[in-house]
């Protein structure tokens, strides 16, 4: 049986709640703080009375809402009411002439919803309180900019097998017979340093930057040593340096951490491997020393640490020193962590600790910086880790990027140890991506919501663009969703003048300095939507609402108290048809004026419906009223 | 936005799974056990491939499943793999020349599935083995049968405010100006003993007891002693020989447990309020010390109980002669726990650790006797303490009994401080129940739905057979369902003589022994049903697949490897005209012999439909092959 075989009547289309500041009137209410929760309804819907059901200490409480006014467009129901407990659970039922509907944060129903989709608002919250205007910028540093060829890696230092790391012009493409781990190009933290200025002209505020501790690799994620900047990219004095010249910025950075796993060089390992009695062997698995032992995935190169080790606990977060508090203090004082392999961490057959290590990081973190960021690498369903005591958020694949890829190009998937991939042999339907991205949602707080990491590439997917075989206008597209999609931007270096994948290198290809091959176009084109997202309290903190599914086109809009934005995507190279889009669910009032960010034309809201021209490939963005 | 706004193709409706036997190889296996999954498909699904994702300790695979073979009336895919986590969650993908789409416990979807919805299976899950063939018999001992009338409570034993205790002739209308709690029958333990001939005959073989612990109501929920069962039961010695008397007849018992609040009279509430100092105090939340504390839901008789206290822990159930394990041991053995307000133990504003506490209680109870049964009182979702490490099982209101009824009445909510109730003007859609169902059944592991205490009437709710004003068909219809769907019936005394609501008593009426007032046509329906539920491994294991849902009917099968029972539930007084129901997405082969149980009519499945005669008000329960 499909989950839902019934018709929702229209009327109940126009029902609309959120987290936003219209719908709640406290962002981050204390706990038995009053609040007002209201409720968004078309007029001449059939309804006779709302409740709210709220679940204090797990029992049910239905309290009878009131019609507070009307507006032009809609009608509103309001309560107010104390926040009970720090996880305040909420749905509105609906007596209608038509029966009884409940409406949660997956939108309206006739059956009895599970209490996972309601609304939620954590009591006593804090949310690192830069973040509202942060838009990120994703290094990774080998491949960024090289300041300082002295530090190039050189074939003389270590030996890999039979390979050698080897630094390349910048640029040269990889000789296919290296290891690419081994493949160099020379970028470092100086390189970074000095192109803060390009970063700070082109708007963004915030850097993610991968792996800098000691590896040997390029990516290093195969650390060897938690507690210093790896010297080809400049060394710990580097990370300060730059550290320095983000403050007079006024940037941020995180670092990108591997709690999961270390390097098989790690002193550590080595220890253990030595030395069965080691304090260090508890923090693996072996299950034939000193050989066969759990590592990420079976990469042999990656061990796996075991957290059922205190000491291992007490050296990654615990102690006062330990790597996750000490990066956060002076003179790194780096902003948060990104953390790698999020998902698996602490998780190992029997063993399933990893919300509860999750939860230690947590507090780590927040204690040594309360406004410290914190993130996990996560291309799944993360909801059960971001309910407010793990992560603040993800890397948003499984939440915005992922579905909103399989909208443009169609629906594929792979899995280490799959050979080959699932296609989808027809488009991915525009109702799969809104219904996705609804329940991604509706499965988190509103708060939390807010703080997810969307990136739309990333060091590990190809480059966005070159999945869409170098289309500009769907590049476009995924990067005005990005921009006005709940949660913090990040682009990926190059993003911004068009870079796409480098074979022998994937998306981890050089940035391309020679500005006269730049996209100008493009470049400007991002520079509005990092401007737009850093000024717009409404891009920021506005209400989300879905608004129409159509065959190859989803709107949305982000709502504010006194305007808004209407994003309306269209993803097929034949053009919609000039015709009207109907908005009558929307609450926006007939009359009201729309503004097109890019082209400045403008479009008014008559009889419920927005009148569009003819509307190629690509996204547009309507703003109306204060933004 | 609805959350699935699109169409789902007729063949997916085709494609089944669930936790029973033909589907997994092994119900309960041991962690990295090898087990076979199988996906049934309708004949002629344009299916490429169907592909199994599991998520080891967090990380998507994705393995190709093989067309295994292909019976009457359905194709079958499988494929054998280690559970390899405790918590063995898996979905469906199916790649289709129309699409991909996904299947999961809440079946098949367009868009991608959050993980919750995710089939599961527990490794290593201790079921109580004896809860196969059992079916309850919930009795309210006041009111049962009254053996020993020197027990019965008298007027000068306590005084409550201006109420004594009276004990009434049995089935007398208890006097308006009587308080409730007050209103006693003299039913006690030796009534029970002197019955289990007749509970022998029904054919039920297990009881639960409402509270039997000292208190001073009737209902006994206001405990004053938890070490010791009220004298006006027959004291301790009572259960001791019902025990004994149980044992003749190979019965079970479980005994009810109030762990959230106490009685205003227990010693520990006396002493915290005669001194703030004493060991109790912490056993409860003085707002203003003696006379402001936390109660429930406000009522002061009811303290609430504080499980910060790590004394309060040992005493309820930590400790070697704590009340959770003392009862489950010699000379009282009872085989398990129902636990009052289950839904708010350990919760309180800031402090919420229902969940820890509940884990505890589970160990100490599990450790005392490894098949105890251990099930809550819960009248919501209670999803998230039913994943294997808290309870057994809850009273299935919110899964089973609250949206049946309302199916058959309309649509009616309450709540406490809610003057009034919540009503559906209109007939709640059949489709809603089948979502409901659906969702709640995909919200716990198989193993678990298996365990849920299926009842359709308690002493908490008003009697079904009086909300639906004497109805016998609707009844009828009722019961089937509670024993056909997955998990564990349990009537309420009377159900199975008819017994209505009784004013000034509501659904806790004196049971009726006058053998010529009962309705032995019911009687004999419930021995069958009974008989049925005892004997048949289908219905106590059997798959669990929706299959029709019409305006006012429903039908679903429960499936062996073998054979079969289709439930066909008609609601409406105007009948349905004889016509056809489609069955072919059941995978039942044309040409199936079908026989109803009650009626002995026989039907025969041809071109995929049952033809059925015309269907008045009620259910009718369909028998085929082995069962």
């Amino acid at each position: 049986m499909p989950v839902l075989d019934y018709k929702i009547p229209d009327w109940l289309n126009s029902v609309h709640h959120d987290g936003s500041q219209q719908y709640v009137s406290t962002a981050v209410p204390h706990l038995h703080e009053p609040v007002t929760l209201r409720l968004r309804v078309g007029h001449g819907a059939p309804l006779r009375q709302v409740y709210l059901r709220t679940f204090p200490d797990g029992e049910q409480a239905l309290a009878r809402m009131t019609r507070s006014q009307a507006t032009r467009a809609s009608d509103w129901w309001e309560i107010t009411l104390p926040v009970n407990q720090p996880y305040f659970h909420y749905r509105f039922v609906l007596e209608a002439e038509d029966g009884v509907w409940f409406y949660t944060a997956v939108g309206p129903t006739a059956h009895i919803p599970l209490d996972h989709t309601d609304f939620c608002l954590l009591a006593d919250y804090a949310a690192p309180g830069w973040l509202d205007t942060a838009v990120f910028y994703q290094i990774f540093p080998d491949r960024f900019y090289n300041a300082d060829p002295t530090t190039d890696p050189k074939p003389e230092e270590y030996e890999f097998g039979s390979y050698r790391p080897r630094t390349y012009p910048w640029g040269a493409p990889p000789p296919p017979d290296q290891l690419f781990p081994f493949v160099f190009y020379g970028g470092d933290l100086p390189g970074i340093t000095a192109k803060l200025g390009y970063l700070h002209d082109l708007g963004v505020n915030a850097l993610y930057l991968n792996p800098v501790f000691t590896a040997h690799s390029n990516h290093k994620y195969d650390v060897a040593d938690y507690d210093h900047v790896d010297p080809h990219f400049g060394g710990d004095e580097a990370l300060v340096a730059l550290r320095q010249a983000l403050d007079a910025y006024h940037m941020r950075y995180i670092l990108d951490v591997v709690p999961n796993h270390c390097g098989y060089w790690h002193p550590w390992f080595q220890a253990a491997r030595a030395d069965i009695n080691a304090p260090e062997a508890e923090f693996f698995t072996f299950t034939h020393h000193p050989d066969g032992y759990a590592s990420w995935l079976g990469v042999w190169l990656l061990p796996k640490l075991n957290y059922r080790s205190k000491e291992l606990r007490r050296r990654m977060y615990g102690g006062e020193t330990a790597v996750f508090r000490r990066w956060l203090q002076p003179p790194f004082s780096a902003d948060g962590w990104r953390v790698d392999v999020a998902n698996m961490l602490g998780r190992q057959g029997e063993t399933q600790i990893g919300w509860e290590i999750t939860q230690d990081i947590r507090r780590a973190v927040k204690e040594t910086r309360p406004d410290a960021y914190l993130i996990g690498e996560n291309f799944f369903d993360a909801s059960a880790s971001l309910q407010g005591d793990q992560w603040d958020g993800v890397m948003n694949y499984a939440g915005l990027a992922s579905p909103l890829l399989a909208w443009l190009r169609g629906y594929q998937q792979g899995a280490h140890g799959l050979d080959g991939q699932i296609k989808a042999p027809l488009p991915w339907p525009t109702a799969a991506l809104a219904a996705t991205w609804q329940q991604a949602l509706a499965s988190i707080p509103w708060q939390i919501a807010l703080q997810q990491f969307n990136v739309i590439n990333s060091h590990d997917t190809p480059r966005l663009r070159t999945e869409l075989q170098g289309n500009d206008a769907l590049h476009r597209l995924a990067a005005i969703v990005q921009f006005t999609y709940p949660g913090i931007p990040c682009l990926y270096y190059g993003d911004e003048i068009g870079l796409m994948d480098v074979p022998g290198l994937a998306s981890r290809g050089c940035m391309v300095w020679d500005e006269a091959s730049w996209d100008g176009d493009l470049l400007d084109f991002y520079r509005e939507l990092i401007r737009l997202r850093r000024e717009s309290v409404v891009l920021q903190k506005g209400g989300f609402q879905i608004l129409a599914v159509e065959a190859d086109l989803l709107a949305y809009q982000r709502e504010g108290a006194n305007g808004r934005f209407l994003i309306i995507a269209q993803r097929s190279q034949t053009p919609r048809p000039a015709g009207p889009m109907p908005l009558v669910h929307s609450g926006i009032a007939n009359g009201t004026q729309l503004r097109e960010v890019f082209t400045g034309k403008t479009a008014e809201v008559v009889d419920g419906r927005l009148i569009l021209d003819t509307l190629p490939q690509g996204a547009t963005l309507w703003q109306s009223g204060q933004i």
